[in-house]
């Protein structure tokens, strides 16, 4: 499963957000993070999501097939730390 | 094409980066629209996110098959404005 996540925090609980999500995926953008991730993964995500959120917080998460992301363009800065292409 | 198109933008300019988008895509969470588009409305926003663009903004557009997107969670607030289920 191939996961895009993408959340809107209050700016003094962003870095909370990050570290969370870090753990099971790579940082690409300010606020995106994507990744391989297994069900199992998936759901404890789910779990870790659901207890941080406060009011007017909120995260998207889209689950795609692992093959059908078919190109992932980034315009200006790009904090991808890996170079790996997807 | 379906594309989901995530925005980071400087506080004041989050509005025109909005109504760019709008024209093409839906919605979904403060910096996040996606939706089906051609090839050519694609080929044309593109254009429009580059020249928009200044230092230190950034803009990650996903583009993926149309049938390929399984699922999409939003937890937290919605400002999806319509209802439609993808």
């Amino acid at each position: 499963m191939y996961v895009v996540l993408v959340y809107d925090m209050e700016a003094d609980r962003t870095q909370k957000m990050l570290r969370l999500s870090r753990r099971y995926l790579t940082h690409v953008q300010n606020s995106v993070l994507e990744g391989e991730i297994s069900a199992g993964d998936l759901e404890e995500l789910r779990g870790h999501i659901e207890a941080l959120l406060k009011d007017g917080e909120s995260v998207v998460l889209y689950e795609l097939s692992s093959d059908s992301l078919l190109n992932r363009t980034v315009y200006g800065e790009d904090p991808t730390e890996d170079s790996r292409f997807i």
